[in-house]
This record gives structure tokens, sequence and C-alpha cells, in this order.
């Protein structure tokens, strides 16, 4: 019997990855949509699966074992990565290459936790702030036109974790980039949003 | 023939957080300090090791071996967790039991990244936007109080990236924190500063 693989989640960066990561490794899923302005994230039937109210969370049932639950979508990244043998994480190179680890994690903190910022700093009216945090999360992610300098995807030949979090930024930001002047990120965006598994990953909870 | 480890950084979290997981896990390395305001992080011999002008950067010579270079601190961490074969991430706990992870992450990405967003407002003149950003640091950190109510440390019994991780925003915010409402995280803090590996780790580049 296979596991029961269930993402409890929405229509945000957040959620989108892991269902990417789910696609691209071929882990059958499904989805379960919780409305966050209607507040489905704070229900106590949710709060007993992640504390935090929070999405995305993973609940994984394997038959005869207790089920696991993953809050947190980055640790369900790396879980996913793990748990496929490290696939996302480019085991063609040396097993100690940490380069699509570094990549993924300067997504991480560098552009989309700024870029959470500024959509914080919004939602409170403070409109600089909100501007100086997007501006700066910007700026991280064209830094990434030179990860494509020698490289197909952003830590090197293979698709990793980092065009996963690269991915769905880039896809938030893509109007307030020039184009023509990056014609690296222009190329690898076009190649990553073509990928049948990131084109199901970015509409599971459409 | 050992490895020759080298850290390269400052006196900030994000070194301090590297220095402290090699004390703990008793891997023997070196420091070399930048000075980041005379900006010798963009000198071009540390621009070779890290194209990004960040501290900190591991470099780990092998004989015989090229070196390794990696650049990130969540990386590293991720990076000597794995080298030491999990230790720091509860090893003792099922081998597919994310929660060090998960809580190692929420540090990272609810915690210490708006910390880093209310330092970089400040620095930009944006007041406002740094009160919104420190406190929204400081809601997040509080609710680890919950983390550790059954528990030791902040993802179980043992010392893990997560207790790293927290340690050192905790002692950059413990002014802000009313102690007596969270005794909890006061005993958790005390338990972890009194740790010799914690003490050496902080101290790395005084």
């Amino acid at each position: 019997m296979r596991d029961d693989v269930i993402l409890y989640g929405a229509r945000t960066g957040n959620c989108l990855r892991v269902a990417i990561a789910l696609e691209e490794l071929g882990i059958a899923y499904r989805t379960a949509a919780l409305d966050l302005r209607a507040g489905e994230q704070r229900t106590p039937a949710f709060l007993s699966l992640n504390p935090l109210g929070k999405v995305p969370v993973l609940q994984v049932r394997s038959p005869g074992n207790s089920s696991l639950v993953i809050a947190q979508s980055n640790a369900i990244l790396l879980y996913l990565a793990k748990r496929a043998g490290g696939t996302l994480l480019s085991l063609e190179e040396d097993v100690y290459s940490p380069l699509a680890l570094e990549r993924f994690l300067f997504f991480v903190t560098d552009v989309i936790a700024p870029n959470h910022a500024s959509f914080f700093l919004r939602s409170e009216g403070c409109d600089e702030g909100c501007r100086l945090m997007e501006q700066r999360s910007l700026d991280a992610l064209l830094a990434s036109e030179g990860f494509l300098e020698n490289a197909r995807f952003m830590a090197g030949q293979s698709f990793t974790l980092a065009d996963i979090a690269a991915a769905t930024i880039v896809a938030a930001l893509s109007s307030s980039i020039d184009w023509m002047v990056h014609p690296r990120l222009r190329r690898w965006f076009a190649c990553v949003m073509a990928r049948p598994g990131v084109k199901r990953g970015m509409t599971a909870f459409d």
C-alpha cells in the first residue's frame, strides 16, 4: 500500500513550492485547500495539525504507522528531497557538494523572506518599509543572473530545490523584472515554467 | 591528516551560529575575522570565495582534495549536521522525524529573517518599518515558549540546530523579552548559554 500524502494549503508561494516538489518527484498526493481569508487555518482541527496555524502542512499516512505531520515549507522541501534520496539536491554531483542547498537557502532567506516582510509591512500600512523590502528582495533575486552564467539551472546542470525556491518568487515579481537586461534569468524562467511538474504544481490550489 | 577548516566571519549572529555548531560537533577549526565596516568582505580575495560578498563562509581543505567552500550560514549548518551524521538533527529520533529541521527553519525564516529586515530598515532610516519587523520577530520568537512545554530543547530532548538558531537571536533580543512570563524560555536560555560549546562559539570572533 502506498502512503497517503495530503498537502494542506492555499495558493501562496510557500504552498506552491511544496506542490511543485511533490510533482517533480512524482509523489502521489492530494490537496486540502484552506480558505485563509475565512480563517480556516485557525480552526481547532487545523491547529491540532500545526499549533502555529500556518500553511503549508504535509501529512503522510503510512499503512500501519502513525501519521507524520510536517509544517514549515522549507522543512517539507528538505524532507521530500531527503526522502527521494537527494534527487532535488543534485545527487549527480559530489555528495558533499552543497551548492544546491546554499542556493536554495539563499532564495529562502535573501529573496523570499524580504518579500514576505514587504507583504507584512503593506498589510500594516507601512508603505515606505514595504517598498524598501520589495526592492531588497528584487535586488537579491537579480543577483541570480550570475548563478546562471555557465549553468542551466540555479545550482548547476540539474533542477533542484534552488530552482523551486526561485520559480514562485520570480513568477510573483515578474512584472518588476527588466527582462531585456537579464537574458539568462529569462531563459531559465521559460525553461522552468515549461516543466510539466512545475505547471501542475503552480496550479495545485486553483 | 585532518581537514583544515576555516570559518571566515565576524561577530554577527549568522557567523556565531556556525561557530557554535563547529564547537558543539567538536570540529577543529580556525577563524578568519573580517572587518565588515572596512569592507573586507568586498576584497577580490574574499569575493573569489563568495561572489555575493557575505559572511560567513566555511572553507574545508582536505588533504589531496580540492577545497570545499560553502557560503550561506544555514547551508553551512545543514552541511555540518549532515557531515556529523545528523547529530544536530536529532538522530536519537526516527530518521524521518523532521521536527528539528522544522523548528530550525522556523527560527531562520520567522524570527531571524524579520530581525534582519528590521536592521536593514533601520539602516535605511525607516523607523516605523524597523519597529514593526522587530515586533514581528519578537512575537514569533515568544511562540517558542510552547515548543518547550514538554521538552528540554526546542525540538525535543536533545540539542539541535533549532537551539543554535534560537540561541543567538534570543541573546540579541534578550532585553526585549519579559522573562517573568516566559519561564520555559528562561530555563532553556540559561541551560543553552551554559553549554561549553555555545560559550566558546559565542566568543569565536571576540
